[in-house]
C-alpha cells in the first residue's frame, strides 16, 4: 500500500501550488486568443502547449517521447520497466476561443502529482507516463479522440483525409507538420499496447455545473458516455417566396424545428425515466448563399450529437431519432440528407481504481461525489482499448468550452492530491 | 368606352409577341448570374436592366425620365396633358440568383400594352406612363418599397442609412452612384403627386401555385397584404458543452425551434378560420463564430416577417407573436432580441379597377380567379399614398425568388391582353 501517509501527501501536492500556476499562466499565455485560449490542434497553439509541457517534464527529469500522431510522453523511470506501465494525462488542444484549463488540467496534475510523489522521496516500480494528448475536441476535425485513437491504433477509416473547418487542410498535412506519420496511422499502427498499461488516469474539469450545485470540489467518474453524431446533416425543403401559402410550402426550418421540438421531448422523457443522455444541435443554420427575409428557407444545415451512458441506450436512442426523421419527412415534404454518421463507444471505468479514488479522498478527507461523466475523453479510447481507466473530475464554473470556465487552484490541488494518492498507493 | 373590339386588343398584343419575347431575352442576359438573375437594386445588374428598358421605350417614341430615387418613366404623351395620368409598371431588380420575370414582367407588360394601342391607333387623352421602378426586393437593403415609397416621397427615416448586405454600403451611396438624390428622398421630396394619378396597374408573376393549381392563366387581384419584419433578431442563451445536462442549458436552438413551431401552429389556426396570412423565418441560424458539433448554441439569429390583408388581423398577429416570445423567455431562461421592426401597410385594390379588370377579362373572353396577393408589391405603395391602384397575377410554375421560375409568353400576353383592354377603356 501507501509508502506516504495522507497528510504528507496533501503536502507534497500543495508544494506544488507555484509550479502549477506557472504552468497554467505559460500554457494560458501559448493559446492566447482574446476571448480566450484557442489550442489548436496540429497549429501553432497546440504546438507551443506541447512545448511548454515538456520543458515542464523536462524540468522534473522525465523523459520525453512522441509517437506516430504527434503526442507527447514523459515518463518517470521505474524500477521494474517491465512492470506494465501507469498512465496519467489528458489533452492539450482546446475549442476555438475556450478555456484554459479543459484538457491542459489533467497534464498539469500527472506532473504535479509526479512531483509530489519525488517529493516525498518514492521511487515507482512501473514506469509513469504523463501523456499529453492531441487533438481531442473533435469540432476541428469532426473526429473523435485522434491522439489516443492514434496511439493506440483504432482512429476510424478516412480519418487521415478529415480537413480541419477553419484551414481547410487535412488531418494528415496537419499531422506531418507537427513531426508526426499519417501514414503509420492510416495502416493503423499501434504505439501503446493496452496490454502493457495496468491504468489510464484523467483529471478534467467538470463541464456542467453538477459540483458547484452539490457544493463540493472534486467527483469520481462513473462512466464515460459514448455518442453517435451527424457533423453535417442537412434538411433539403424547397426554397420559394415569402407569400407562399402554408400549404404549397416545403419550409427546411420548420422541418429543422419540428426535429428540435422531437429530440428535446426525448431527451425529457428519459430524464423523467432518469436515463442520462444529452442531444445537442450544436450548428444548426439556413444557407448563407440563399436565405433572406423574403424567402421560405429550402435547406437548414445541422449538426447532431446525441450522447448516453449505456449502448442499448444508446440504440434505442438511434432507431428513435430515425423514426423521428421519417415521420417529418413524411408530414412536411422534405428530405433529411444526415451525411457521415461518426460513433464513440461508452466507456467504462474500473472499479478497482474507482473504489481506489474514494478510498484516497476518504483518507485525504476530501468529500466526493460520484458523477457520469457530462462530456466524451479520451480516457474512454484507453477504455474501448481494454486498459483500466479512472477519471477525477475538478469543480469548474461557468461550463467549459467557453472563455468563463473557471476552476480554483484550491479545488485543481485537491483533485490531485486524490490523484497522487492513487499513484503512490499504485506505484509503490 | 374602348374604342377598339376585344379581337382586335387580342390581336394588336399578339403582334407583341416577338418584341416582348426579345426583351425579356435581353433583360436575362442584362442579369444573368447563374444560376438566374441577380439584378442587384443601384448595382450593375438593376442598372443594365433599366438601360434595356429605356432603350425598349424609346422604340416606341416613349419619353424617358427620371426622379430622385432614379425611378425610370416612359411616357405616351397624351392629348389632354393636364389629365391624371395613368401608371403601369414595377420592379427592374431581382433577388440574388432569382427568376427573370419577378417584377420585370411589369415594365414589359406596361410597353407591350402601349404598343398595341398604339398599333390600334388609339390616341389616349391623359398622358400614359410606365414605371421601371427600383429596388423593390427588400433582401438587399431590408426596406421595403424603396423606388415606389421614394418616388411618393414616402421613405421611413433613416432608409438613407440602410447598408446593401453585400456590398455593405449605404443605400444613400447607392442611389447617388445611380444618378438619383438621396438628400432629396431623405428630405421626403415628392416626385409623384398621388392626385394627379389616375390609376397605378401592376402586372406580376404569381409567386404561389394557386393558378397552376386552379388552371388559370390570369388572377385579378383582391388586395396586397401588410407586413411586419424584424429582419435582424435574435435568441440569445448561454454556449456550453455539449455534454451540459438539460436542467442547466440556455440553448437557443431549442428555444428558437420553439418559436417556430409555436408560429406555425398560429398559422395553421388562422388557416383553419379561413384567414389569409404568412409567416417567414427566412433566415434562421447558429452564429457561424461560435457554433460547433460540441456547443451547446448560446445564440440564434432569424429574420421573421408576417403578413396578413387585414390590419386588425396584423395587430393582433403582433400581440400573439409578443405572447409567444415572453412564455419562451420564461420557461428557457432566454432573451429575444428583436431589433429593429419594419412594417408595410395593407394594400386594398380599387374596386372600380378591379370591375373593369374582371369586365375586360369576360370581352376577351380570358377566364381568370380572384386572388389575394401572396406578396408585397409596389402597388400597396401607391395604395398608400392614395392612388387607385389594381394588380393582375399571371400563373407561374415553380414559385419565385429562384431560377426555377416559369411564366409561359402566351400566359402573360393573356395577362397583357386584359390590361391594354383596361388601358384602352381607361384613356379613350
Amino acid at each position: 500500500m501507501t509508502s506516504a501517509n495522507p497528510s504528507a501527501i496533501r503536502e507534497a501536492v500543495e508544494a506544488q501550488r507555484d509550479f502549477v500556476t506557472r504552468l497554467f499562466d505559460r500554457l494560458r499565455a501559448d493559446g492566447l486568443d482574446e476571448p480566450g485560449v484557442s489550442r489548436d490542434p496540429y497549429g501553432p497553439g497546440e504546438q507551443r502547449g506541447h512545448a511548454t509541457a515538456a520543458e515542464a517534464g523536462r524540468s522534473l527529469g522525465l523523459a520525453i517521447g512522441h509517437d506516430p500522431a504527434a503526442n507527447l510522453y514523459m515518463s518517470w523511470a521505474g524500477s521494474a520497466p517491465d512492470a506494465p506501465a501507469v498512465m496519467m494525462g489528458s489533452h492539450l488542444d482546446s475549442v476555438p476561443h475556450g478555456g484554459n484549463f479543459d484538457g491542459a488540467a489533467g497534464v498539469v496534475a500527472g506532473l504535479a502529482a509526479i512531483a509530489a510523489l519525488q517529493r516525498l522521496g518514492i521511487t515507482p516500480r512501473p514506469t509513469v507516463t504523463v501523456m499529453g494528448i492531441r487533438a481531442e475536441e473533435s469540432v476541428w476535425f469532426e473526429v473523435s479522440y485522434i491522439g489516443s485513437r492514434g496511439a493506440l491504433g483504432a482512429l476510424p477509416d478516412g480519418a487521415m483525409g478529415a480537413r480541419r473547418r477553419d484551414t481547410g487542410r487535412t488531418l494528415a498535412e496537419h499531422i506531418r507538420e507537427c513531426g508526426g506519420d499519417p501514414d503509420a496511422l492510416a495502416a493503423g499502427v499501434r504505439h501503446l499496447d493496452p496490454a502493457k498499461i495496468a491504468a489510464f488516469l484523467e483529471l478534467h474539469i467538470e463541464q456542467a455545473p453538477s459540483l458547484v450545485a452539490a457544493d463540493r470540489a472534486v467527483a469520481v467518474a462513473t462512466g464515460i458516455p459514448g455518442n453517435f453524431r451527424y457533423p453535417n446533416a442537412v434538411i433539403l425543403g424547397q426554397h420559394d417566396h415569402v407569400g407562399l401559402p402554408r400549404r404549397f410550402r416545403y419550409d427546411a426550418v420548420m422541418a429543422g424545428a419540428e426535429f428540435a421540438m422531437a429530440l428535446d421531448a426525448l431527451w425529457e422523457e428519459h430524464e423523467a425515466r432518469g436515463i442520462a443522455m444529452a442531444c445537442t444541435l450544436g450548428r444548426f443554420h439556413t444557407d448563407p448563399a440563399a436565405h433572406g427575409l423574403t424567402i421560405v428557407p429550402g435547406a437548414l444545415h445541422f449538426s447532431l450529437d446525441v450522447r448516453a451512458y449505456d449502448e442499448a441506450v444508446l440504440a434505442e436512442l438511434d432507431e428513435r431519432v430515425s423514426r423521428i426523421i421519417a415521420g417529418i419527412e413524411q408530414r412536411r415534404g422534405v428530405r433529411f440528407e444526415l451525411g457521415a454518421k461518426a460513433r464513440a463507444a461508452v466507456g467504462p471505468v474500473d472499479p478497482a481504481i474507482t473504489a481506489a479514488l474514494h478510498r484516497g479522498a476518504q483518507a485525504l478527507d476530501i468529500p466526493v461525489i460520484d458523477l457520469g461523466s457530462p462530456a466524451s475523453h479520451d480516457a474512454a479510447a484507453f477504455a474501448a482499448a481494454g486498459v483500466p481507466v479512472g477519471m477525477l473530475f475538478v469543480r469548474n464554473e461557468n461550463g467549459s468550452h467557453n472563455p468563463r470556465e473557471a476552476m480554483t487552484i484550491d479545488d485543481f490541488l485537491a483533485g490531485t492530491s486524490i490523484l497522487a494518492h492513487w499513484l503512490a498507493e499504485t506505484v509503490a
